[in-house]
Parts: C-alpha cells; sequence; structure tokens
C-alpha cells in the first residue's frame, strides 16, 4: 500500500471495524451504536434503557422528543459523575436515524460520541478564479487547537449543534473564522456532502460534512477572528490536490472536502484508475461496516 | 410512500434483491452476478468455469485477459446458439472489479447483461446561465426508440464500450445526438458520477454514469443528427425539477443525472429532509444488496 495518493485519505476516514459495536434504537430505527462495556453499564438504567443480547432500545415509553431528551441528559449526568464517559458539554446533538431535521431526541455532545451517534458539520471551500486558473483558500489551525495543531485546514469547516439552522451556523463560523460578512456567504453554493464512519476513541463515528463552494473577488483577504486560525494562504488548485495526494498536512477529514472539490470541477478525472473508487467513497452509508443482526 | 419526490427515482434504480444472485469471481475478485438457471447452465463449460455452491470462478488456468476473453465469447456463442441468451451485438463491454480501465477480460454486451457485469456510460448536462438564472437542455426521445420512446433525457448520453476512450466517446455521442463541435465539448467539465444496481429483465445490472456539465452559450441549439433525439428544448432549472419530482417524463436513469445536478448547484438544499438519503443514495456501491458467502 502506498503512502500517497488519494484514496489512503477514504480509507483513513473509513477503518475497518474490527471491534463489536451494539446497535442502538429508538421506535425500531438505528441511531447509534454501542461498545459492549457501555451495553453493560447501561443495564442499570432500567427505566432508559431495554438491553437484549444484540440490541439496546430506548424505553418505548419515552415516547416524545421532550421525555427522550431528559431521560438522557439524566443519563448522560450520571454516565459523567462515575467518571465513565467525559462531562457534558453543554452542546446539543442531534440523535436522528436519518438527516438531523428528523432528530427524534437531543443528547450531550461530549456523550454522543460515546453513542455512536451521527454527527453533522460544515465545511467551507472559498475559491477564486484567475487568469491562470482556479485558487482555493486555505487556513493553517492555530497552534493551541487540541485537535490537529497547525494543520491545513478548509478556509470555513465547524461542527453543527442542534439548535441552529444551516444558514446560521455558516454565517457565525464564516464571520467568526475568516471575517466573512452574511451578504458574501450568502452567495455560497451547497454542493452535496461527504459521509464517511470512523472508529474513535469514545466510540464509532458517522459523520456528514455539508460541502459548500464559495467564489470570492481576487481582491478579498480572510480575516481570522476568534484565534482558531493561524494564517490564510490562496494556492492554485494543482497545488492544493499535491498536497492533499503526497503529504498529511491537512486535518484528515478536511482531505475529503477538497477530493469532493477535485472531482466536481473536473481536476480529478472519469479515465483516473481511482475514480469510481474515490466517488464511491466520499459517500460511504452511514453505519457501513457494521451489522445489525436478531 | 408517495409517488412524488426525488427519492423514488433512486428506489426504482435500487430496487430490493428478492432473488438470488451467484457472485462469479475473476483471480478471487467479483466481476458480476448470475442468476442460478445460468449457473446450472455453465457447469458444462468445464474449461471455462468453475462452478461451487455459493460461486462461479472462470477457470484459473485462462491466465490473460486474451486467453479469459476469448473462451468468454466461445461460451457466449455457445449460450446464444442454445437461444438461452440473446445473440452477441459485436460490442464489448469490460469485465471487472471496479472501475473500467481494471478490466481483466472484455464481453459482448448482449451477453454481459446476463452475467451481471458493470456498465459504464456517459451522460451529459448541457446548461446555459440567463439573467433570470440557470436553464437546461433536455432531449426528447424519438418515439421509435426501443427503450423509453418518447421520454425525456439529458441533452446527451450514451452508453461506453470497451474500446473507445471517454473523451472519444463523448466527442462522437456529442456530435451524433447534439450536433456539438469537438472545440466546444473540450469545454465539458466532468463532475463525478452516479451508480445504482438494477434488476433487469436478464439480470442483475450494476451500472455507473459518468456526469459532465457543459456551459453553453445562449444562442445555440443542439441539432440531432442520429435520429435518436426528436427534439430538444430548454427549461428553467426549477421546472426541470418540477418534472423531476412531479412525472415520469424522464428515462429513468435520466432522472438521477439531473439530481445530481440540482445538489451540486445548490437547487436542492441541504436543510431539505430528504437531502442525505438523496446524496448518498445518488453514489450506491456496486453490488450492494447482494451478499458473498463462503
Amino acid at each position: 500500500m502506498t503512502d500517497r495518493g488519494y484514496l489512503r485519505h477514504i480509507r483513513s476516514c473509513n477503518p475497518p471495524i474490527n471491534e463489536r459495536f451494539v446497535p442502538w434504537f429508538i421506535e425500531n430505527q438505528v441511531v447509534g451504536w454501542l461498545r459492549p462495556w457501555l451495553v453493560e453499564v447501561l443495564q442499570e438504567q432500567v427505566a432508559v434503557f431495554v438491553v437484549s443480547e444484540d440490541r439496546v432500545d430506548l424505553a418505548p415509553a419515552l415516547d416524545s422528543f421532550e421525555a427522550r431528551s431528559s431521560a438522557l441528559a439524566a443519563v448522560v449526568e450520571w454516565l459523567a459523575a462515575r467518571e465513565l464517559i467525559n462531562p457534558p458539554m453543554g452542546e446539543a446533538y442531534p440523535v436522528t436515524p436519518a438527516g438531523r431535521q428528523a432528530a427524534l431526541c437531543i443528547m450531550d455532545r461530549s456523550a454522543a460520541a460515546y453513542f455512536g451517534v451521527r454527527a453533522f458539520g460544515q465545511h467551507l471551500n472559498g475559491f477564486v478564479r484567475k487568469a491562470d486558473g482556479m485558487y482555493i483558500w486555505l487556513g493553517r489551525r492555530a497552534r493551541d487547537r487540541l485537535i490537529y495543531p497547525g494543520r491545513l485546514d478548509n478556509m470555513v469547516a465547524g461542527g453543527l449543534p442542534w439548535d441552529v439552522s444551516l444558514e446560521e451556523n455558516l454565517f457565525k463560523e464564516c464571520a467568526e473564522e475568516a471575517g466573512l460578512s452574511e451578504n458574501v456567504v450568502r452567495q455560497a453554493v451547497p454542493v452535496g456532502l461527504v459521509s464517511y464512519n470512523r472508529v474513535a476513541e469514545r466510540g464509532y463515528r458517522p459523520d456528514v460534512l455539508y460541502c459548500y463552494d464559495l467564489e470570492l473577488s481576487p481582491g478579498f483577504t480572510p480575516q481570522n477572528t476568534d484565534g482558531e486560525v493561524e494564517s490564510f494562504t490562496l494556492l492554485p488548485v494543482a497545488e492544493v490536490a499535491r498536497i492533499v495526494r503526497e503529504t498529511d498536512e491537512f486535518k484528515l477529514n478536511c482531505n475529503l472536502v477538497i477530493i469532493d472539490f477535485l472531482l466536481r470541477h473536473g481536476y480529478i478525472e472519469p479515465q483516473e484508475d481511482e475514480y469510481l473508487e474515490l466517488a464511491i467513497g466520499l459517500r460511504r452509508p452511514l453505519g457501513a461496516g457494521l451489522s445489525v443482526t436478531g
């Protein structure tokens, strides 16, 4: 296996699953995946979870969004008090069998990672058309960031909490990270998504990144306002593609957003050997690699 | 289940598989899927196929592209002579576990449909930017076509035989179907693909359509030269989207190419309920819904 090329990033984001995860159901739909140790602990929460050999179900008596959310919040506090999971972050994530609009309840972001709940984010490609071709704006992450300090990032990228609309969150992230006005951000085009299933330290992690393209005027320079970005740089598409192929300079999932950009704009062409695997690999079904039995 | 909306077309192209297909291997890689009746018949071809309970393998002694292709050609003649399959069409299709470049041999197009071999095509969206938004050129298929006579089609669409490059085939199809010159076609941008797995009369059918966008000047009008297109019409994107959502006017797989266009250009937005399912559904892994055992 080579350590160059585009495909290795897709494979890194979708590692083979070599351990057991137990599906978690609400109303007979899978909303998450749990490690066996957590399933065992949840057996004590008889009012909230129905635990059997092959699955965990939220108690059917919890039959409303509010009832489910408050029962889960109490379980999260209980787990955190026993130091089995990290303390709540105070940020709500949707718990959903489908898109975020279809959420059946919410759960604290920190706990959601242990419950294998779907996570949603927004990544924006800022680009400029010049006489000699397209250029892409990249951010360099601040050195004091917890995750991937000093690595390259998409111009704007952020997670999506439950209680904010896609538009509001994009406005907020674009203002904080790159100093973009709402008028400019309104020109951003939603262009699809990438999806993948990771196994992180805390658990199974199905991820969806909504992707946006934003054409910027050659005179514009992004300005970070929240300290998360050390600097911005504008590079020709071919150079960005080379960085993705030949280095690990990018935060891992940002590689997929760039590969998607390259595919959509014809910089990766269908006669290339990996084209089919790349195109299908960028849109992995959530829950891929796991199975529901019984 | 509603009979409107975008998702129904993706579901129609990816029906649930309610019958058994047996995987066909070359060099231990799946290249096709066969109905049990064909597996039984192939047991007589002991020099070409090794048939077991759960799988069919091409005989390992056939260890070159040429050897495999000529052995398969002979089997196809034999099957056609017994009237078990349609006669050969004289058009070669790649037999591949991955993209068409990775073909391990070729097989006649007509027979390929019985062997569940991957099929590849090219579909081109011709569009025009006007002051009031984007417009898309659509073709109306000739009334004498065998498949989907009189239905709407993408501006240019065609299957990809083995012995032609993507560029050559696109030039040829664009000239024949829409009167486009090579200079104009060179401006077409490859923008990804859609993939799906159908069950057709002849067998399992994994399909890949490479998609292209071509911006045309408002003064251009396509001219059909091969009699396959009755007429062309230029419609606002919103009207094309409505036709896809509310009617079955389009040839089935063309709906997916339009939905992909709508997603990439921001006409279907991520806050819509079906967004996640649409985006993932347009790129189904080939062989999805089937399983390899043993």
